[in-house]
């Protein structure tokens, strides 16, 4: 299963997505219980988080983590494991502790689990189509901003496996980054010598031209971008077979560029390693849930 | 038009979010131009930024923003006015500077631009179905964690009126707080009492009785929460008829609650004044657009 | 009474405060006990916290928040309730925890405590002399930068109401914003298509006229400024006479300017809803209040 | 004069200033000019700040920063020296900038320079009663949380010089010290091993026998707390004779607690190096100043 | 040569490492032209950065940006290229500016020119040795708290290439890993499934059996940790010989552990792609410099 | 014994040390217990911290801490008291918690107490040679950019005193300043107008005619830089004769500039209070520790 960060990351995010959301303080909740000190001090309730639609539920621990930094005394027990693919109904989590705390943090957190649960079911859609090859599907860097590592996280509790991170931790030389450079291999070159060295290089090809451009630079990875499957299977071809001189160079093949549902099955059979999209992430809805709290209120 | 907060208050973000995707460096683009001390320095390159899909432009100051929190040398012309209805291939802007500084911002600046136009655009769709009424088209609290204000900004590009920006801007009485505070005549006294006087004070309300309750208590504006159409009317009716005593009080009354765009127009014919929805956020995918650099790189 | 929002949004002001009085080190405290690895090391003591005037106390969540934040060991019991009237030599509060803790913490904690009950000391004084009169007391955006929340929190504890917390949660044309717009009717209109829908518009007027122009426009609150009793008489009756064909707006009023403690109840008996001074935030001086340490010290 | 810390200082606390004020963006102003992108669109404007009371003029710097940080198009341009002491109707500065600018930076210029000038103002009332004895005036710790720089920048313009900034640049032994550590000796003895050197070392004392254990153990500075006119004269005299064996020790004393204005003066005259007292702070009203705008506008 | 990433991402630490040193105000500097609003009014000057010892220059650029960051009318001129092997009294830079701007800055200037310096300079003496083997020099995680990014832009200037920057751009599986995932082939797998697919995946191994290990279950890096010479070249002989199948696959090999100046070429020799040590940052001084203003001083 | 602000003051930093090391995740660690949703789920480990060469500890709390900010289950037990001399192989702590925590937080827990012991360990070989003698040992402002107040930690854990922490908790007056003022005694007074009373002022000189002018100008340090060692015979001779007409003025006395440890003892012989050398910092190598789990693993 996925996995996320510690807190020691997460938390300071977390702190300012509430602090979006309350502001100078919550006028509603606030005003109900005067005669307490802080939140904690508010008379305790329970409230039930349901799933209203059917799909993957991804966030829980986040969803959890939002009322713990409101008070230690929220105790959140999820009833699935993250991951699941529940229907509609589904009773997701319980939820006891001081009702200014659960009233306070109800929107943050299920903004981050409806947001992150869509994002996880339309990914576990696309990564069901491929199930049984080996290809893999990726995901990219079109994430919303500020959400980089949780959208990328629910997109591996959906199936698929992150592509980079982030400028930083893998290159990928595009069209213009090879014209600015004067080519892929001086482009490859370049970048090799002030990389940090077990970072992966990847080049952007068009044509079958370029891809052998770069396996004569010997890229790690070779990116076909908005090749027809034909195409694909020509350079997937190109790309497997054996090295001249048996020196143990073997690129991976990543596919990219208007994969659809329709067509993710036939470029998967090319063969390709890995096949990347953004729509898992850009034409994702959220996934809807409840938060009902139960009688008796305090 | 749709209105900005002064970039004193938008610039953090805009910089957190350049830092989410350099992180420790672009690998990639650093090592281009190793002469040049820093991405000023790399050679001017020139890029056009068009929309490859029909809808709504609106992030086109951000989209400058972010390239100028790099480098004060970016040039960013837009050739469209924000929140123009734009056919695809509309050339949205030009671009001008050092090309890392291009190449470095462009990821940012196309996933605020495309989120943002996702957004305006389906606003208008929904907008433009009840154009002719005076009801007005609101939007909610379900936006994505650390986008409150620019998703808001865009519904308003749309076509939208904002509703309350948070928990301290308004105050809102759902149904777990009238429970907790005995009634909602009992709830709206606890609030008035210590909340900023200019603060508007809504009451979500499922029933008649509770529509009474909220007249009686006079509520600033009273929801009318998942009725049905004829429903609708009949609170419509005790609403708009004059207070006994002619007290001068009257309360605006919103809509909410599975409002499709089947439902919308039916909903907004029975007078209330506004109608909200988050699905203009929740459901929105991005709107595409390309950025393509052209010739001759440096 | 008055309420504070939750500590996730006080904590980092009061740790930079704290920070801000112990920069890089207490260099007194910390070489006393050199023993101790930390604060927390060091020797239990006790403290007693007194009024040495009379006044009403404000502050004491944030007094023992501070030195809360600085350990868990500390324990400071409250022993009169926030807001309370209280005479010269009040034990207020009881304090126990390790003394470097106590030592640390003392003065931050008590230029809170006496700042804020100074402010809510002499708004007490004005509320005092309309609390049988309908008007209500409201303070101003005169507030000592960085401490908007606090002194308005402490306002509220001495019988005030707040006005709006900032340039975002409520709308307010001044003379400068009427002359730019072209008039007062049609700033409201501007604002009003641009401004989250709850929020309420207020007008400053000085004259009869304006006044006039601002019932027109319809204003949510008519500030008369600076007029003199007789002409607010005239402008209460203006604005109280049943609105034309009954439509049901009633505009509140606020009366503002020159407001002292001579002139408050003239103003308050014309009917006015509000009467706004900054006077009990920017004349008031802090309330005076003991720490002594109770033998034995560790 | 006084002197400011470096902008790169300064600046976090004013934008964060400004911040509080702005919140999510100013509503009024912001929807004024619609068709400007940003603030530095809006039509340019003319403003006159005056000053309404006699009083000295304190925080003009900041006051022109302020502006500036939200605006490179802002021209603040004062008019009288920082520090001056000026009569009711003083032009203290005109300002030119884009209208957006001036009206949003307004309310916090004003709130800083009106809180500044009021305690540089309380300062000089204090400073002058001494300005012919050798005697200086100097502030303490009791600032408001935040604001300890810019007070203590303020005392200074007034007349006072200040007092150690922070628990870190000065170790002061107060009386829960002494009996911690066993008595004043070995109080200093402990601090000094461990505290860098060019620190100075001061003793609270209120009776002559401290004084005594202060000078045995070569305090660098005797505070001489809430003592009668003649215990400070018997207390001076002590302190100044030579000392056994010239060995060159003579510390500075301070007079501490309960200073008035009627008061001062007297304690001065004991021949005392300091009197500290935190009543020009804790004690000041803001000083009025108004901003008035110069048609036409915009 | 090497690259730094954009300032948008080095600013803030500059930034605060110039509050580190300047608290709350240079007492020194501010106060020798007090008529000056700012450090930017005092008069103008010049200075000489020159190296008093033999060494390779790292930081120019940022010694020029740290008094940038005071002012914008600091001028700093590179007299040298960053990263030149220099004797002592060389030249290095030339700077003019305020005064109190030039003083200001200057701590924190040079002990970032001088530490990074100094790193380059011990990085250069080891890359020397192993200048004509194909065999690179690369760095660790071993770096000072908070100068990972700028001490491993100084190897890389010194003539090294980076290793991982963090523990999230590789994957580094050590023998508590080993032990806990129940074997290499486990640990591989496990993380395998979990990572970003671009990240390499290295393995530390001990012993031939491990170097097996670790070949079998395909490591993109073997490290060999603590090997003898002997061990070394069996190994690298079985991971260069060509895998079953020609699949393709070959790792690339580091060598690690108590590489000295002494054996570091024998080490090369053997083969290996890498060689890892943290002695070039932790067993670095730093390089002397000095700066010194020329007269006539303002 | 030396000692650390508190925890409120360090946390920050400590953070960004571990955000520093961590970025986007731990990939190593968190693939390998994925079933547990945080750090904290993973199996309890127990590790051994030893130190590897002989040396002074220095750090431990803050080794201790690393692991605390990342759980509340890490429990790291000190066997050795700080600034103790340890010979290689010490067992100098007993780790013990949850292993994900452990093995995430090693790094940076590490490289602080290598760093810190390295120059406590150097402090001590300089403290050794002059303890027989009153002259105390001092540190300078070359510190490491970010570590100033631990750098200044571990010297005096060494056995040296602190200098100045920073350009505002003393006054020095160097070479540029001088001339800036127009000679010694005009920089004083300058200075001592406008610093906080209790703050030293020092100056450097280099003649003995320098000397007298800070005698006359009274400064409070006379620093002696670079002078040969009888030209500081000379010098303390001047500044430790009886002031004429007993005025109580004693300067205390600073040797600095190319202190070695051959010349260290002649200049302490000389009398002078303080010998200054940042040659204990900038000439420090790390101390070498190693961490090694024991079995069983989780």
């Amino acid at each position: 299963m996925a996995n996320l960060p510690p807190w020691l990351i997460l938390d300071p995010q977390l702190q300012s997505w509430l602090a979006e959301d309350i502001g100078r303080g919550d006028r509603t909740t606030q005003a109900l219980w005067p005669a307490s000190v802080d939140a904690d001090g508010s008379p305790l309730g329970q409230a039930e988080l349901r799933l209203k639609q059917i799909g993957v539920i991804a966030g829980l621990p986040l969803f959890q983590r939002v009322f713990r930094l409101l008070s230690a005394k929220a105790q959140i027990k999820p009833l699935v494991p993250e991951g699941d693919y529940c229907p509609p109904g589904t009773l997701v989590a319980q939820l006891e502790g001081p009702l200014s705390v659960l009233l306070m943090g109800e929107r943050v957190a299920l903004n981050l689990i409806m947001h992150l649960s869509g994002i996880a079911t339309l990914t576990r859609t696309y990564a069901d189509q491929i199930a049984d090859l080996p290809t893999q599907l990726v995901d990219t860097r079109k994430t919303t901003p500020g959400l980089r590592i949780l959208e990328k996280y629910a997109t591996q509790v959906g199936g698929a496996v992150n592509h980079r991170l982030g400028l930083d931790d893998a290159v990928m030389i595009k069209d213009n980054h090879i014209v600015a450079a004067g080519g892929i291999g001086s482009a490859i070159r370049l970048v090799r010598q002030q990389s940090p060295f077990p970072l992966a290089i990847e080049v952007e090809t068009e044509t079958l031209e370029q891809v052998q451009e770069a396996l004569d630079a010997q890229a790690d990875i070779i990116m076909l971008d908005n090749m027809s499957v034909e195409h694909m299977q020509q350079a997937v071809k190109m790309i497997r077979q054996p090295s001249p001189g048996e020196t143990g160079y073997r690129a991976k093949i990543e596919a990219s560029g208007n994969i659809t549902l329709q067509t993710l099955r036939a470029v998967a059979e090319t063969g390709v390693d890995y096949i990347s999209t953004s729509a898992t992430i850009t034409q994702a809805s959220w996934l809807d849930f409840s938060l009902s709290f139960t009688p008796p209120l305090g």
